[in-house]
């Protein structure tokens, strides 16, 4: 029988709640997944869980959370939606240790890169993408949605617990030293040349996305190898960033 | 000098409000539209103003839709957002009539069709990026988002008003009098053939993209010349709908 909490003013619950800003998740080095299907992925991914919050319905699923390490409790709805940033709370909730983000010098052959991609519906559902298209990690400059918040992982379905990310401060920076090593970098570009007349990027590429408004910086534009566009042939003019990216990752990897 | 409406009572006000639901928007004929950008998109593809409202900072623009024809209002931000669907009001909405549906004896070589897509999201950003690669017409078969609902013209991004739409309570009866046209009926389906070992699916063809969740129904299914999908090459079982779409309709205009 786990131990019930009722006051929204509790710590546990305090502290949980923080984890929806980025200042509680660095400062208590965890994150908040909400819901029984994330929560088995990021178990399946060998996450380490630490607290769990489960409404009545999900007391049994909670009891299994206790079973595998978690200090789990239970709490009344009203005070669970508190503590979720879903509209409709998903029932359970959990903290889990950070991940570590992988080291600049340990990379995949195929990067998704993101030169500030502010949405974090766009910037999770390009992760879930990058993981269905077979790309080995995402490399996130500055001025992105931040990869642990809940909205990102919650459109990211899991794919955020396994494909890794790094962080580049500057990014142009990074794109430099990962051409040094072998890489080269495609760019989505709304002034590129026609993406189905491209050259062969060979066996190791980033594909760089841009801010959804400003699209690549010029310092990201300087590190291309190449600069491609997709064909616009009705009166649109641009794409949502997150279909734009999921077109280019299967459009150069389609050979795969 | 425009006359400015205070009360959140004024019937103009209440009947621009009401435009927000289905059932406003069919005893009325009109929909509503948001933003200086959208408005000057639906004029621009020729459809009829009705009414507007602007805050002070948009009395400007408000006066140019009245020498356009609308019947224009100043009102005080506080009652605009009492009116727009949007979390950050854009300082202006309009009116406009409903625009006629494609008949379905006319039709363009090529269509994307939503079985049930119920996001408003997903629907607006896949009319934007129908209208991106070229394909003529949506068709809306039932528990689709409605396409006039002011969710999905955000989305949509003024494509809603350049690719026209059509609607058929029955879909899979739509799609097969189609195919007595001549159009082969593509079908993006999870337990379909991989995408890119696909026959050519000639000139004239309409793409349908299921619902979120359940996928394309089994009457739907049963009208499909090809079904198809997108290989998963990580962990990741499915991709988002939209983009899902996206890659499609690029893939299979790739030659165009």
């Amino acid at each position: 029988m786990l131990e019930r909490i009722t006051s929204a003013k509790n710590p546990t619950v305090k502290g949980l709640r923080a984890l929806n800003q980025r200042k509680g998740r660095v400062s208590q080095g965890r994150f908040l997944v909400e819901g029984e299907v994330l929560i088995r992925e990021a178990l399946g991914c060998g996450l380490t869980i630490r607290e769990a919050l489960a409404g009545d319905a999900h007391a049994a699923f909670a009891e299994e959370l206790a079973a595998r390490g978690a200090r789990a409790f239970t709490v009344p709805g009203e005070l669970l939606a508190t503590v979720c940033d879903t509209v409709t709370p998903q029932g359970v909730c959990a903290s889990f240790d950070l991940p570590a983000p992988l080291p600049l010098n340990d990379t995949p052959a195929l990067i998704v890169a993101l030169d500030g991609v502010q949405d974090p519906g766009n910037l999770g559902t390009i992760w879930r993408t990058a993981d269905a298209a077979g790309f080995g990690a995402l490399l996130l400059g500055a001025g992105c949605a931040d990869p642990l918040s809940p909205k990102v992982q919650r459109a990211a379905m899991g794919s955020g617990f396994r494909v890794p990310f790094m962080l580049a401060d500057d990014l142009p920076q990074a794109l430099s030293a990962l051409r040094a090593r072998g890489y080269r970098v495609v760019v989505s570009d709304l002034r590129g040349e026609d993406f189905y007349r491209r050259p062969d990027p060979g066996e190791r590429f980033i594909l760089v996305i841009g801010n959804e408004a400003r699209g690549i910086s010029e310092a990201t534009r300087a590190q291309a190898d190449m600069r491609l566009k997709l064909p616009m042939r009705g009166g649109a003019e641009s794409l949502n960033a997150a279909v734009a990216a999921g077109i280019l990752m299967y459009g150069l990897t389609e050979h795969l």
